[in-house]
């Protein structure tokens, strides 16, 4: 499949062609196969019939939230029998980043319950900040001597977290200030898909509290930044790029993503991107022939 | 005095002339009279000297966690004689800035007590924000469901707010996504000055997890931008710039609003901003003739 085609319409010619060409599929599931607990019609008999051709699928998510068993689970409730492996959360994914880079110490976390399963299942012993560490009700100061810090921490780890505080800002922004704290994120994604009026901020929002208190800057790890493509060669290394599909919504995190790492991209318009805006990018791209990165190869309705 | 000469170490001679060509003083407060709660030697006796000489004096401080009387009570406790329309903090700002621009909808405001106390001053409705809103500690989702959100939200305002939660910056990014709600910060400091080695987030963290999920600018209203002079000039009309010396110890703050306004700069180095950094920006203006915006015409140790 040629990458210097973009943002064609896909046809039935063209789907044939994709599932000759290719052998593994990454979807993105958010906006790609539900706006959960709507599942879209068809997705997973989609599912059913790659598996059934022989084709290699995984689930590429930067919701940290869930662990792999969490989203294997959510798999099979809906009717695809999805392995754990199978699922490339950002939870799962920031633990195997820690172990390729041989990391031995302690870490910081902002984030869910999944992160510190996932992040002891591979032995990394985490020292703080998962759930609830609000400041008295009442209080209108901080006390900072009666805040403990641990003297231990080497890593800080911004994920979302729906128990964010002051305090855990604080202390994050404090172990950063020593400049051998390793500083990871998740993912940046502004704003989670919401299927009604609401503005749910994303991991990039609470990442960005962090950023500005403590002057420093992640390695983010999720879509569309390489070390979750790196997580999965690791894993899989007969992924070849050149024979991958990447599906998504959101052209900024999955089309950058594939694109980046040399897969074929289809962009649906079932997310947080619209033909609209699709087009205008489109434009934006031939006229001042800026990079290309956001532009799917294929797009579909 | 001459606002081309800058960097110039203060002489006596210097003060001299500061004294007999001005008639207003700007102060900054926190690293420049005090780290409270110690005071510095020599400040409480330099602003009743400058008083008795017959000196305007105002406190601009970009700290919105106090009320101009909580300030005024302050200055008191420690020896001089404040009143409290000398304060200009950005809890009083806002309700200024409110008043000059004759709002009169609701504001949700993500914000200490200081904010709800001035801005009720001013006849202004708040709806919510203030105060504690988390989740429950052992949640592990957000159900949008249960949220309540008011539909006549007119403006956001973004302060320090030590009770920040996830609730709390959904609730502002929802009433943000209507196009015609204003938002307003009070400040965009990244960080408070700290005796000890914690680093406390200031406004600007708390503001960027917004602007992050909301994808909005704000309009800021403390230093270094323009608002809190135009209401220190609205309350006090016979202010004149060229009469007025701003000191402070923060050049990204205190002398950019100094000298956008035409006012003459002193920096102090007793709080944010060292000696050597000042030597940095001195090379760099000097070299690639950038704005000479953070150079202050005078620096005193």
């Amino acid at each position: 499949m040629s990458t210097e085609e973009f943002c064609t319409h896909l046809t039935e010619l063209h789907s044939k062609s994709l599932l000759n060409d290719n052998d593994t599929f990454l979807f993105d599931c958010d906006g790609v196969l539900w706006n959960f607990p709507q599942i879209f019609t068809g997705a997973i008999e989609l599912l059913n019939y790659l598996t059934a051709q022989g084709k290699r699928l995984f689930f590429v998510t930067n919701n940290s939230t869930k662990t792999q068993d969490d989203y294997a689970k959510r798999f099979n409730d809906i009717g695809y029998n999805a392995k754990p492996e199978q699922i490339i959360c950002t939870a799962w994914l920031t633990a195997q980043y820690l172990k390729s880079i041989k990391f031995a110490g302690k870490c910081f976390v902002l984030g869910m319950q999944s992160m510190k399963h996932e992040l002891e299942r591979e032995g990394i012993t985490i020292c703080g900040g998962i759930g609830a560490d609000p400041l008295a009700p009442d209080a209108n100061a901080v006390n900072t001597n009666q805040l403990e810090f641990d003297k231990d921490v080497d890593c800080v780890i911004s994920a979302l977290d729906l128990h964010i505080s002051y305090i855990k800002i604080l202390k994050a922004a404090t172990y950063l200030n020593r400049p051998n704290v390793l500083f990871l994120a998740t993912n940046d994604d502004a704003s989670l898909p919401q299927s009604d009026e609401t503005v749910m901020p994303g991991a990039g929002s609470i990442l960005s509290s962090i950023v500005t208190a403590s002057c420093r800057s992640p390695t983010i790890l999720g879509k569309p930044h390489a070390p979750m493509f790196d997580a999965i060669r690791l894993a899989f290394p007969d992924v070849d790029p050149k024979r991958t599909v990447m599906i998504g919504d959101r052209v900024e995190t999955d089309i950058a993503f594939g694109n980046r790492q040399g897969a074929t991209t289809l962009l649906v318009f079932s997310g947080a991107t619209s033909e609209k805006y699709l087009n205008t990018l489109k434009q934006q791209a031939e006229k001042h022939a800026i990079e290309r990165d956001l532009l799917p190869n294929f797009c579909v309705k």
